[in-house]
Formats: structure tokens, C-alpha cells, sequence
């Protein structure tokens, strides 16, 4: 009899190759566990109460092929038509090196967010370059490693300008002539932490009451280059600080925002060789003067120091950021957009300046021909001044609207004009065709270099930018390919090793669930193109939250949110905009229990309330009496509890669903954050154990790689009761609550990940995925937790998908920091864990269900084998200072070099014996955070310049 | 007045992307040398008289995108029709963790072949893996590193035995069931060597005049799986050796070749995970018993041992190879198709065994259920046995051919008869739909375990096979990337470092050539798809061949050949053919210069020419009189004089023109070897100064990857007189001579390389490539000629594109050899230039245009610094056998180790100080090929359970 051919066919393949323990891997981790199931590690580990009856109702797993024909289906229902809408997105070429070695290269965009600066040596030195960009650019001193948006880079210059300004007003103005999803996402954030919008035309400056803060746009909405000096001397005079929204490629050739006296510049990088993927993800900036760095929101790179004097890069200043600062944050932005940042800085190494200016110029001309060619047939070019849009007054817009598609463009539509923008793929021919379509006259050949430059020279910029080394020595491919690999080879990535970081859920980003970004059918699609045009876009927007709102229990779901702080935000503003509309304008209070994600606290506070926060037990659950007494204590006052569950100690509380109850008793409504779904899905759904709104992170749970620290994914899911209240866009509908983010559905190019993830799980392989992680989790804990206590467990002593191991007393008796661990797990090849987050004193560890027990336990060795190295310290055996946990990591440079330390160089370089024919040897030694500080530095000189001088060597 | 707009859009922005030094340093490198121009650079190193007088009539260079585009249109031109054709080509799912991390990765596809093995482990070990999959799967001892295609696997096959066979005839038996692309590929290759092909069934093993060796099928041509045991020992009992053509995904199932007897296995790849390409490349196989290890084709790699008794991995038996043994070589083969028997060995390790055997179940499940529907409709299947075709009888072929169109699928066409294949992709959808469309009764559901399998219990493998660790390790995609990324970042490709080998033309492979290979338009066509399905195809090959035409003066051109090797062979035959179709079958005699590569010789033997050999003078040019004297010796015997120019001693000898008039006027033919083309495009055309064939290498000038050695691809370009002799193929026309490769043309699939080069290049990109690459290389032999001589010089003391430094008097001095120089440079970071060849005891050094002059300049630098380091040993300061440059290539274990060598550790890693913080480390050290050659090891056991237990350490 032979095998039956439904057998032969293996639908589930992929749910193997995601998971990495196989079968007998399991059976083993269950054993050491000391149980016979899953089931019976499940009933120790979830309560009953919140457990998921019925399967998860997603269908069966598809195979990776069929998935991805499946997605080609929905991808061809899309069509490309050049896009002329521009309001800030354009089309652009991503050089095909750039695009092959960075955005489809695994050693790029499944790295972390460089936390661990040792091992992020290389893509910290990329966005250095981008943050370098940025300032040459603009004319400013300081850049960030990038934002979300132009939207919200808006709406951070603008509560950075609310801090700064010694303005006794709550007024910002902002110039009417700003993109409308700029001001519809000032908007949705300036009401709730009452600052008045002025919308208007520079007059409104003079109004008595004052500003503190102002923003203007160049070149404009419409197209206009202005040179705003004038009006930024104004809000000068008035106290105030000025934003200017900028083109970085308009900047390349007309006078930049800080020659015109601006404090603050942002914009969107996209142009820079990062595609239009339906509205993101892209780099937007912000950039500042010096003295204002301190208050710059997100994250900012800056070159420091190792032990060896060698210059090095890390994270700058982050005790300014929420996760530390909390409800006194300033900004609740975590994730960047890193991966497109280092495209975007890439993009202008590889162009160098003449390269940018060449292109800028082209941009230009073919705009000012284009208005020659318009205005030659009679039609009314609005503006005066442009870099590469027209605004363009017509009779009948559908009709100038229809014509222009029939000639093959999309244009954009405005009350009595239409818009065209050029850019760096446009021509001659897409600039006759145009302006035919629309009835000029194009402009003959011999007239091309007679057409008026849209840019008088009182607006162009006259210095030299970009004159760092980096901007003209990659020019060449060879050299441009050889610097993406020395810069990823620096850093460790999950195409090296497990990433084990707890909360962060670092599993498998599998190909096929990347390789569809790139189709251009994805990729080059306009966020403002016509709905017909985008029909597959929208029905794999749709299929996808349909299938999340499954996931969750939540009645509807919306993925506008491009980043988990955007989710938080947009799931608090939710839960205000359904206070008001029951006429409780009263409810202003987020409870937080004190282990929650710092961002929690800074969201609340953006989205208007006020934070109480709840103590935890020693166990680490929710403190059901001081919740009691807090909620007592605030009474009608309350709006909502927010936690994270299971919880961020890693444990499933098993009183969730009480507290939820006592929550929604008083009047409150209630958040989960999403964070830790890698535990539920399939097991437990928050919108049924009682959450009322969650946002999830695409970039956890559902396999959006974190790209070295961005892009990421929030969506928000809501409880039927809720749905009105999700973000609206100007663009799309008329909405309770605004848009959260420039684009309507947020970061719709990367959205193909997730699809394809569930698509190829399914909802069985998506629950033994939970079950795995949860099982390898529990294992972790098993082994380490006779040399490193696991601080907390669940009722029956289980953790959830991630278990705490506590230093607190090896750190007391020894001297040896969770610091020393973490940096000397690089020398084993690994990333380090969570360090001290719930707790300070621990590493929070979570394994995700794709790595095998092979690689498990390669870790736990490590971590064990450190144990010993430590039991050295304690002996007396080192000095903990001349120790190699306090020495690591250990460059190559230092092994090879004078060696006087009590342990061998073997030791040092080689602790276990699977390192000596495959290290990875770190760039730098332990960087000295606290000196950056003090000298910040964050735009790129030469590394060399500021390297020691060679050692002799003989 | 603005820029003008012309001037804002650069065609030939590739052009200065491709070309790595910038014009500034090129002005730079020939002011080193002390020219005016590039004018007067060329005019002191080509002959005048070969100049060409025109410009290159190739049109303008066409940017990336646009060429892109346009590429896309031809695409777009080919039809995807499942295909179901077999006939050794089918259907395959490339994994995408694989395709993207290996086909898609430039660590892979630009490394070179591994000669220098200490920085090629990780594709050694890939290749090794894929020699494993060959012996498990065909039950023999020993596999080499893949050939070409199964035709030319087959005639390798028929040449060994010849070699093995104490047999005394001529006489090669074929049995007639086998792919009729094989049996042409046979006869072409059988008779200039005298092979007297005996096709037919087993009964004419019984003829007295004997075999000394046959070939038989299984699965047969027609699908049948047959053992063909008793045959197998009736050819033994003939003194004859068998080999048999098999396909791997049968011999999962089926009782594999070695089983049966055979001494000989061969066949093709494809199917495990390579695409079809239509046609190429892929990866062949041979295999046999361990006795003729040494007799067989090709490249193999064995396992050694390096200084520190570490297993290391290297290709044995060089000394069989053709550029060893010339004319005595048996065998022309030097590139093997390594990235995609990479590929077909990592599908294998993806899968392990049981998912191949699931895998293969299923096909042939598919097949049966196939073959009971086609006969429950009456249908009359001819073959009783089958894996995955069924030969069914029908009336009319084109109907039921263009039935199965209608219904979505390209079956085979016999006279009387049609096949149909299944494959990986098949589902039970394709198998109901062309029963259908033949007029079969698709069985039904309950009835489809009741189909009668195709395999009896007898001819079903029962053994275990691929129980090596590395088959059952990488089956979560975690692990295989890991494994991946760990293999490539063992080696050294174009990604890392220049790679500055003479004769082999390492520039850059750009991303945007790379790229449309991997479209399915290209990727999943089948060679034998029907024409109009393959316009796009055709299309670009027949105007690729034009281009080629064009370059090199020819009038025609044909792509079949698949490597530099099947070129060279199609081109003396096109020779040989052209003097007997002149009654002249006596000029059998081909005159090759002694400083011609091996290939030549053991080609020109392949073709049934006698090679009479030719002196060189002292300065490297071939010696004029002894030509002379060599054509008057052999008289009207002359056949053909066969030389490579520029010469393989980097030289443009002046004589040339005269050389190719002196040889025709004795009656000869002048056939050009190519594999200098890089020092001649644009700048001279062998078609126009003389030549009347050559073969150029695309692999080399032509922008193709080497691939860590293969694919490779060696058109032919033929005068108009020659034009007839070009190889023909058995399913596309009678053409005097015969297919030399197993597809119409050759590797079609990475065609697309080549033709965007040309496109992106055009004319005068193409020239000023060849005037840097001359360019460059002067300039390196103007920076070491002090340091190390350089030996040959033209005329005007200027080399051509590659230049050869002399080591011997150092070698003589201070015992520091060739190798010791070579693998010193790994420390440096680099690959070696090319060893002993064409003269031993020397370095030749070719830069290629694409390397900047900051790449140029690091090498020259490492070049002067182990200068530096040879005069430490020739002061006696170091003993040659203590220092540096003898223990080098130095590993981090040996440079962390005890130590007591006369130099530092430091100097040993890090000799320049540009190292310190981007140090590539060998995983070994110098390796003993000598041990490997005696203790022949070419199948992977765990490398760990070969290596050394565990230093302590503390």
C-alpha cells in the first residue's frame, strides 16, 4: 500500500522551517520540564480563565510558493501609473547595489536597534552618515536618527518648540500651505495636550496673542520656494521657535532652513532612494541647532570612545527617552525608520554632492520647462517659484484629472488647480506629455534652455555641503558593495545568531515573507493614488486586519499606526474620543503599573491623561489591592488601565481578568499593550478576556524585521464599541478621531510580511508557534536558573515566552554588572538580553519559537560557562577590573596586542571551543556612553581622522 | 543661463559605476607612467596595425533602469507555461532562504574558483556537500565538482571508460532510450576522437566486435526505470566499463546505478532547486567507483589538513587537470557549475532526506495516478515502469500536444507518441487537468491510493543514504541562514577585496546584471519550450550574439557553448569541419605556442587534432621562426595555429597581423582564444586583424560571475566562412556539426548578464573600459616593478590589461616562494594574483578596470610591504621557515596561541594598519594538498569529528 498522497503533500513546511525546535526538540524541552505535553505545560503556565476554546479560525498553512502566488495575485491587482501627486512623495531610484546588499540583505535588516553599540558598529556609522545628511542638508547642527513621517517630525517640532519656547501661549501657527496630512496629523496631536493650531498665512503672526512655536513649509504644498527669514524673525521676536518642513533634494540647490534662520527642520527622506511602498515605511528628520539636541525627540547617534581610545559610535543621550523619562517624556517615539535611513544615506554617499546637485538641477529644469510649456498654452501656473511641483489652476480638475491619467500620470486634485511634481525618474517626454495632457504647449527642443528657472538666485544656496569623505568615496560599485559589507560584517545580526531580547521578539524573518516588498507592484505605488488603482494594496490592507481583529478578539483593527508608540497613541486617543462622546470629558486618568514600558507613560500623557501609577507585588503581578485604592481614589476621574500581558515580568498574571472587570466597573476602559502577543496568539485573545483596545507590533510578533532599529508596525485593535473612534485621514474620510500617521494605512510596503507570515502558518501553525516559545522560554528558565536565579514565575512556577534572570546578588558579591555579562556574551557570538529592563539588575530573555535547542543551548552554555568566569571573580582568582567579563568584549586588536592580564588571550578570544574556526571578532571594546555625552558629536568626520595613531608593530 | 538639460541626464551613469577609477585618477595613473594620454598610452602598447579604426558601433550606454526596463520588455516576450516536458529539465522550487542568501548574494556568485583553498572553506565545504548528495544518491564511492550538463556529463563518461577499459575497439554502445540531446552531444564528441557509437538496445551488447564501454538510462528517455544489472555485467564481461545516466530525485526511490553494478554515474542536478533558465546553467554530476577517482573529469574537492592538523578542504588532484597535462589531458573541463551545485547541495541539505523522499514519493505518486487515468480512459501508456514520465501512444501528436496547451501545459513530442513529466511543483490539480486534456479519466478522489505505483518492491532502493550531520542540521530557516552566512563569511569574494588574477578578468558583476536572472520570465522556461513561448529568449540571444559579432569583428556568433573549455572545442571543430568540407581532411595538425593554457592542447585533441608545439623567444612572444619552420614541417597537414592575444604573458605582440597571414597562406586557420578580450573591446577585433575563430569567456569580459567557480559561458564567433561549421542541435536543425552542449544555447539563463553589460556600457563605455583596465594595469607594473621585475613587456616596454611579476631570483635568494607571497596576502586581506602561470615562479597581476585606484593602490601597498617583509629574510633576521610570510596565512587560533616566533603577533595579523578594525581571518592555515592527494577524502563526514580534540584553555 503505498504512502496516500495527501500525506506527500507537506502544507505545513513553512510552520517548520519557522520553528526551529523540531518534534523530538520539543519532546526534549518537555522533558527537561518535567511534563508530558505541551497541553500540560500550558495548563501550568496560562489561566484556564483566559484560555481560547476554539481554534485559532485563520484556515490551513499555505506553502511558501503558493503563498507567495497567492500575494502576486492580490499585488497584480495594483497598477503602476506614473505618479506626478508628489505632496511628498515621489518617485526615486534605489540604486540597485543599495537595494540588493541593504534592503533585501538579511545582515542588514534583521539586526536590533544598536543598543548594544559594540556589536552596531555598522549600521550606527550608516545612520551616522544619514543624520550627516540631514544636517548638510538643512543648514542645522544636530540630526536624529530618523522619524516616522513628515506628519509626525511635524508634530515633534512642534511640542520641541512648546518646550523651548519661553512663550507664555499655547498657540502654534502653521502656514496654510503645508501638506493636508502634515496638518491633519498636527491636528490629532496638538488637542489633546492643548495647544491651539493657527492655520493661516503669515499675518497671524501679528496677531497680540502670540505664538510659541511656527511652522513653515519649503518649498510649499503648491510648490512654492520661499525664503521664510522674514516670518522665522517674526516668531523670533514673539518667543517663539521655528519649524520649517523641507525637501531634502529642494535643499540640495535652494537656500536650507537654517540659513533662513530656522531652528528646527523636517521632512521626509523617501526621494532618497527609499520606494513610495503605498505611503511608507520611509525616513522622515528632524534637525536642529546644537543647543537644542538635548531635546530632540527619538534617537540620536553620536561618536564616543572605547577603552582603546578608538573612536566609537552609540546611542547618544538616551536618558532623554521615554522608556527612562516615562510620563515626564517628551515624546513617546521608540522605533525609527532605520533601514530606510540607511538607505536614504546611502543613497547620497553613493551620489555624493554633484551627483544630488545634478539630479536637483535636472528636477528643476524639467518643472521649469514644464511651466513654460503650460503657461505657452495659457494655462495659470500659481506659483512663481518652484523646485519640482506646479500648481496648476484649471477650469474642470476631473477633467485635468482624467486627461493626465488617459496620458498615463496620476496628478494631484485640489478645489480649483491640480498638482504635478517631478522627480529623479521623470523626463523630457514625461514633461511633454504632462503638459500636452493638461493643453500647453510643450517646449520645443531648441527652447529646452530658455524656459525660467523656477528658482531665482535669491533663493538658491551658494556653500558646499556634504564635503565629508564618505560622500565621495563610493561612487564606484566595487566600492559602494565592499563598504555595505565591511559595515555589516561589524555588526551581529540574526543571520549570526540568536538574538535572545526579552520583549522584543526577535524570531525568524523569513525570505518569502520579504522577498514582495521589493515587487514593484508594492513598492512604487503613491499613498494618494486612486482607489482603483490600488485594489490589491487594499484588500490585503483589509484581509490583514480582518485576520489580526481574529488573532486578537477585537472587533476591527487599523494599521495607519507606523510604529507601537503610534498604536499606544492612537489606542489612548480611542479610549478619550468614546469618554467624550458618552459626555465623560472627565475620565483623564491612565492607571500604569510601575513595570510597564516607559512609552505607555509618555503615550498617556500625548494622548491627554493623566498617570497614576499602580505598584506591582513581589511577584511582579498588578498589586490588586493598591489598583483597588487607586481606582477608588480617582473615581469618575478614571479613563483607563493600560498594561502589557502577559506581563513585561514575563509571567501571565492570573488575575487579568478580575482586574479587567474592576476596571470596566468603575467607568474605565482597558489597555493591553500588545508588546507580548508572541505569548497568546492562538492560546488567548485579549479582546475577549476583557481588554477593550490593544496595539500590536508587526515587528514582533507577526515578522517585520526591526532593520537595525526601525521599521515597525503598530496597529490598533479595538472593541466593536471603539471602532468609530480609529484614525481617520484627511484624504479618506471625515473621522472622530485624526490621522495618526502622514499615510492612510500607515506603513502599507512592509505590510506584505505579516500577510505572507499568516498566510504560511495559518491559525495551527501559528498557535504551536506560541506553544514553542512559550516551551523554549520555560526550558531557558530550567537550565539557567540554578546559576542565575529566574526572578519571576506564574502560579505553578512557569514563566510565559520569556523568563528574568536575576544579578542582583552576583552583582553585589562579585562586582560583575549585568553590563560585564552582556558585553561578554559578545565575545561567545551573541547579542546580549534585555539588560535591566522590568528590572534593574537582570536580563530579560526570550528565545521566540525559531530558534532551534541546538542553538538554545548554545546560549545557555555560554551563559553558564560565563557563570564559571564569574565563580573566578568571586574566588578572588581576578580582580573583577582585570577580569575578562570586565575586559569584554575583546577586540582582536587588544588579543594580539601587550597582553598582562591574569587570563590567557585563548580565554579571551576562544571561552568555548565552537568559537575557534567561526568568531566574530567585535570592531571596539566597551564604549564609554557618558563621554559621547559630554561631547556630543553626531554627524560623521572621518573615523580615521579621529583614530589614535598606529601602534609600531615588529 | 541654467545648465543646459542635455547635460542633467547621464546616460552613462553605469559607465562610471563600472569603471572604478574616477577621471582624475586616471590622469593620476598616467602621469605615473609618465603619458600625456590615454592616446599615447595605447599607441605604446597595441600594435598600430591591429587598431580599429572606428569606433564601436554598439549605440550609446543606457542607464540602469532604462536598461532594466528594456530587458523587461524582452521578458516579458516569453511565455510561462507549466511544462511538462522532462526530458531532463524540470520544475523545481528554489528555496527562497537559498536563493536569495546564495544565487542573490554576492559573497557567493563572486567568489572565484577555490585554487587558493585557505580562503574558499566555505564554498569547499558547500561543494563537498553537494559530491555527498552525488555518491549517496547514485551508490558510488567518489563524485567530482559538477560538470557542465548531462550531454557533456555522458561524453566525459564515454571518454573515462575509454581511458579505464582494456577493451581492445573503438566501439561505445548507447542504449537508443536516451535523451536525444545526450546521444547528439555523444556524437559530436565521439567521432574526432574515434569513438565508434553502437546505439541501440541491449542485444547489440552480443555483437563480437565488443564495447569498451556503454550507457545506458534509468529513468530511460521514455520514463521507464529499469535495473539494468544483467547489461551492466555483460559490458564487465566485454572488458568494457557501464555508466548510467540517472536523475538524483529517482535514486531517492529507485535502486541507484552503483547498486547495479555501474562504474559510472552521471546526470543532471537541475531539479534540486535550479532552475530551469532555458537550459542553464546547472549543475551535472558524475560519479564512480573509488579505483578511477583519478581518471575522472573535472574539478574535485577532497579533504586535507592544514599546518595545525585542522580538517581543511581543498581540490584534489589538480595534477590530472588540463592545464597541468595539455595535450595528454584527458579531458578539456575547467569550470564546473559550482554556484549551482552549491544550490542542488544546499536543496539536499534543506530537505534532508526524508523531505526528499517525500518529495519524490510524491512525484511519483503524481505519475501513477497520472498513468491509471490515462489508461482508465483507454489511453495506451507505453512504459510499465516509471518515476515521473509516462510515454502514452496517440494518434495524432499534434492534437493531443495542442490539447495539453489548451489546457495550460507544454508536454513532449515523439513521432508516434507524447511524454508528460511531473515534478516538485506538480499538484493533483496538474495531474487531473492533462489526463483530462489527453482524453484520460482523471481517478477520482477515493481512487487515488489505488493507482499501481510505478516502482515494483525490486526496483525500489531500500538502503538509509544522507545520514551525514549536515543533512539533517539546516532544516529550520534559521539554521540554513546561519549555516550560509557562516560558509560565505569563510571565503573571500569581489565583496570584500579585489581579485587580481591574470587570464581571469575578476571585474566588478554588477547588481543590475544580476538581478533579471532570477525573473521568472527567464528563470522558469523550459529549453524545449515551444517557440512562440520564447520569442523574448531568442530575441535577446540572437541580439546578444550580434553584439558579440560586432565586438570581437566576426560575422556570427553562437552562445551554446557553456564554458571557455566547449568554445575552444566548438571552434576547432568548426575548423576541422571547414578544411574537410574542402576535401582537405588531412590538416589535422594544430600548432599551439608552449605559453598557451593546458586547455588548448587538451581541446585541440578533443577536436582530433595532433598538437605540434611552438617555442616562445625571451620576451614571452611566439617565435616567429619556429612558427615557420613548424608550418613548413607539417606541409598541407596544417590545420589550425591556436593563440591567445593579447598573450597569455600580458603582451600585445607586435607580429600578430603577420603571425595570422603566414598561417593562411600555409592553408591554415588562425584560432584566437578570447580569453584577453578584456585588453582588446574597442580597441581591436580579432575578426578584423586576422583571427578566422575564437571563443571569448562572458564569465570573464563579460561581466558573468565566476561563481566560486562556474558557471561560466564560451561562445564562439566564426568568420563568414565558418559561419556553416557553428554547432547545431538535434530539436533545432541538421547542422553539419553537432551540439556541444546538452541545450540549444547553452546557459541561456544568465544571458541576461552579458546583455545588460552591453547595454549599460555601449560603445564608448566598452572602449574606455579596455583603456582603464590597460590603464591600470601599466600602472601596477609601474608601482612594483622595482620591488619584484616584471617579466614581459611589449615593444614600447607597456603590458596589456594584466601584468606578470618575477619572483624567481627572490625565490632563489631567500627561499620565499610564489605560495609563500600568495598566501601572505591573505593576511593582507587579499586573494592572490595568478601562480605559475604562464611561467612558474611568478605573479600575474590583472586589475580589471572596475577597481579604483585606492583598491590598487592598498595592493601595490601590501605587494612593497611583503617586499619589505623578504628583505627581513633575506638579511637573515627571520629563518624563511620562522617567519611571517612561511606561516602565513595566519589564523586567529595560531595568533592567539603559544607563541614564539621571531615576529609579533601583530605583525603576523596586522601587518598594514588599515586591518586593525576590518581583519579577515582565515579559518585555516596553509593546507596540505599533497596529504589530501594520498588520502583521497571527497564526501562530508562532520569536519568536527575530524578535527583535533580541545586546547585547554585558562
Amino acid at each position: 500500500m503505498p504512502t496516500p498522497i495527501s500525506e506527500l503533500f507537506e502544507t505545513d513546511e513553512f510552520v517548520r522551517r519557522h520553528i526551529g525546535p523540531a518534534p523530538a526538540d520539543v519532546e526534549h524541552m518537555l522533558s527537561t520540564l518535567g511534563v508530558g505535553s505541551t497541553e500540560e505545560l500550558l495548563d501550568q503556565t496560562l489561566p484556564p480563565s483566559i484560555r481560547s476554546t476554539e481554534p485559532l479560525a485563520l484556515g490551513e498553512a499555505v506553502p511558501e510558493v503558493e503563498a507567495l502566488r497567492r500575494l502576486r495575485v492580490l499585488a497584480d491587482k495594483n497598477e503602476q501609473v506614473t505618479s506626478l501627486i508628489g505632496m511628498g512623495y515621489t518617485g526615486t531610484i534605489t540604486p540597485p547595489v543599495i537595494a540588493r546588499n541593504v534592503l533585501e540583505n538579511p545582515a542588514w535588516y534583521t539586526a536590533y536597534t544598536p543598543y548594544q553599540p559594540e556589536i552596531s558598529q555598522g549600521r550606527l556609522e550608516a545612520i551616522l552618515n544619514f543624520q550627516t545628511v540631514v544636517t548638510e542638508l538643512t543648514g542645522l547642527d544636530v540630526a536624529n536618527a530618523s522619524l516616522l513621517d513628515e506628519g509626525t517630525a511635524a508634530a515633534e517640532a512642534m511640542t520641541m518648540a512648546r518646550r523651548q519656547s519661553k512663550a507664555k501661549t499655547q498657540r502654534f501657527f502653521v502656514h496654510h500651505d503645508t501638506h493636508p496630512q502634515t496638518l491633519a496629523v498636527l491636528h490629532t496631536r496638538a488637542e489633546p495636550v492643548g495647544v491651539e493650531l493657527v492655520v493661516g498665512d503669515v499675518d497671524l503672526l501679528d496677531d497680540e496673542a502670540g505664538v510659541f512655536g511656527a511652522l513653515f513649509s519649503t518649498p510649499t504644498s503648491s510648490g512654492a520656494v520661499v525664503d521664510w527669514t522674514a516670518a522665522i524673525e517674526r516668531v523670533h521676536e514673539l518667543g517663539g521657535v521655528a519649524a520649517v518642513v523641507t525637501d531634502p533634494l529642494a535643499c540640495v540647490l535652494a537656500t536650507p532652513p537654517g540659513r533662513m534662520g530656522a531652528d528646527i527642520a523636517v521632512g521626509s527622506a523617501q526621494r532618497f532612494g527609499v520606494p513610495m511602498g503605498f505611503g511608507g515605511p520611509h525616513a522622515a528628520f528632524v534637525a536642529a541647532r546644537e543647543k537644542a539636541a538635548r531635546s530632540m525627540p527619538g534617537r540620536i547617534v553620536g561618536v564616543s570612545t572605547d577603552t582603546a581610545g578608538r573612536p566609537a559610535l552609540r546611542l547618544a543621550l538616551q536618558t532623554r527617552e521615554q522608556h527612562i523619562r516615562r510620563e515626564k517624556a517628551t515624546s513617546n517615539i521608540c522605533t525609527a525608520q532605520v533601514l530606510l535611513a540607511n538607505i536614504a544615506g546611502l543613497y547620497a554617499a553613493w551620489h555624493g554632492p554633484e551627483g544630488l546637485r545634478r539630479i536637483a538641477e535636472r528636477v528643476q529644469r524639467l518643472t521649469s520647462i514644464a511651466a513654460a510649456g503650460l503657461r505657452a498654452g495659457g494655462l495659470d501656473v500659481v506659483n512663481d517659484s518652484w523646485f519640482d511641483t506646479l500648481t496648476v489652476r484649471v477650469d474642470d480638475v476631473d477633467e485635468a484629472v482624467a486627461s493626465a491619467l488617459d496620458a498615463g500620470f496620476n496628478i494631484r486634485r485640489s478645489a480649483d488647480s491640480v498638482g504635478i511634481t517631478f522627480d529623479e525618474t521623470s523626463t523630457l517626454d514625461t514633461v511633454a506629455a504632462i503638459v500636452t495632457a493638461l493643453g500647453g504647449t510643450p517646449v520645443d527642443d531648441g527652447g529646452l534652455d530658455e524656459a525660467p528657472d523656477g528658482l531665482t538666485s535669491s533663493l538658491r544656496r551658494s556653500d558646499d555641503f556634504m564635503t565629508q569623505s564618505v560622500f565621495a568615496r563610493y561612487h564606484s560599485e566595487h566600492e559602494m558593495l565592499r563598504y555595505l559589507r565591511r559595515l555589516s560584517d561589524k555588526d551581529l545580526a540574526l543571520d549570526r545568531t540568536m538574538i535572545p531580547l526579552g520583549s522584543c521578539t526577535m524570531k525568524l524573518n523569513a525570505t518569502s515573507e520579504m522577498v514582495p516588498i521589493t515587487w514593484p507592484e508594492f513598492a512604487d505605488i503613491h499613498p494618494f493614488a486612486p482607489d482603483d488603482q490600488t485594489v490589491g494594496y487594499r484588500e490585503m490592507i483589509a484581509d490583514l486586519e480582518q485576520r489580526l481583529a481574529t488573532i486578537t478578539g477585537y472587533d476591527a483593527v487599523s494599521v495607519q499606526p507606523n510604529a507601537g508608540s503610534q498604536g499606544e497613541f492612537a489606542g489612548l486617543l480611542a479610549i478619550r474620543a468614546f469618554h467624550r462622546s458618552q459626555g465623560d470629558d472627565q475620565r483623564t486618568v491612565c492607571l500604569i503599573p510601575e513595570s510597564a514600558h516607559g512609552t505607555n507613560a509618555a503615550s498617556a500623557v500625548m494622548a491627554g491623561f493623566d498617570v497614576v501609577v499602580v505598584a506591582c507585588d513581589d511577584a511582579g503581578n498588578v498589586d490588586v489591592d493598591d489598583l483597588e485604592s487607586k481606582i477608588d481614589g480617582v473615581a469618575d476621574q478614571l479613563g483607563a488601565l493600560m498594561i502589557t500581558y502577559p506581563s513585561t515580568h514575563g509571567v501571565f498574571e492570573t488575575a487579568v481578568g478580575d482586574i479587567c472587570a474592576r476596571v470596566h466597573d468603575a467607568g474605565g476602559q482597558v489597555y493591553v499593550d500588545g508588546a507580548n502577543l508572541n505569548a497568546l496568539v492562538g492560546l488567548a485573545q485579549p479582546g475577549k478576556f476583557g481588554a477593550d483596545v490593544s496595539h500590536l507590533n508587526l515587528h514582533k510578533t507577526f515578522c517585520i524585521p526591526h532593520g537595525g532599529g526601525g521599521p515597525g508596525v503598530g496597529p490598533v485593535g479595538v472593541r466593536e464599541h471603539l471602532r468609530p473612534f480609529l484614525p481617520g485621514h484627511p484624504l479618506r474620510s471625515d473621522a472622530a478621531v485624526g490621522a495618526v500617521s502622514a499615510a492612510p494605512h500607515g506603513s502599507a510596503g512592509i505590510l506584505p510580511i505579516p500577510w505572507m507570515y499568516l498566510e504560511m502558518m495559518g491559525g495551527a501553525g501559528l498557535t504551536q508557534a506560541t506553544e514553542v516559545a512559550i516551551i523554549a522560554a520555560n526550558y531557558i528558565a530550567a537550565r539557567l536558573d540554578e546559576h542565575y536565579p529566574v526572578l519571576y514565575r506564574g502560579e505553578h512556577g512557569r514563566v510565559a515566552h520569556e523568563c528574568i534572570v536575576d544579578l542582583r546578588t552576583i552583582t553585589k558579591d562579585t562586582g560583575v554588572s549585568v553590563d560585564d555579562v552582556a558585553k561578554r556574551l559578545m565575545d561567545y557570538g551573541f547579542h546580549a538580553p534585555t539588560m535591566s529592563f522590568p528590572v534593574a539588575g537582570t536580563l530579560m530573555i526570550e528565545p521566540t519559537e525559531s530558534e532551534t535547542v541546538r542553538e538554545i543551548d548554545r546560549f545557555c552554555d555560554a551563559m553558564i560557562a560565563i557563570r564559571t568566569e564569574i565563580e573566578r571573580v568571586a574566588s578572588g582568582e581576578w580582580a573583577i577590573d582585570d577580569s575578562p567579563l570586565r575586559h569584554a568584549p575583546h577586540t582582536s586588536e587588544e588579543l594580539l596586542g601587550d597582553w598582562e592580564r591574569p587570563y590567557s588571550r585563548e580565554l579571551g578570544a576562544f571561552p568555548v571551543d565552537g568559537l575557534r574556526q567561526a568568531k566574530y571578532f567585535p570592531p571596539v571594546s566597551r564604549i564609554d556612553g557618558a563621554y559621547g555625552d559630554r561631547n556630543l558629536v553626531c554627524s560623521c568626520e572621518p573615523l580615521e581622522a579621529l583614530a589614535r595613531p598606529a601602534a609600531p608593530v615588529g
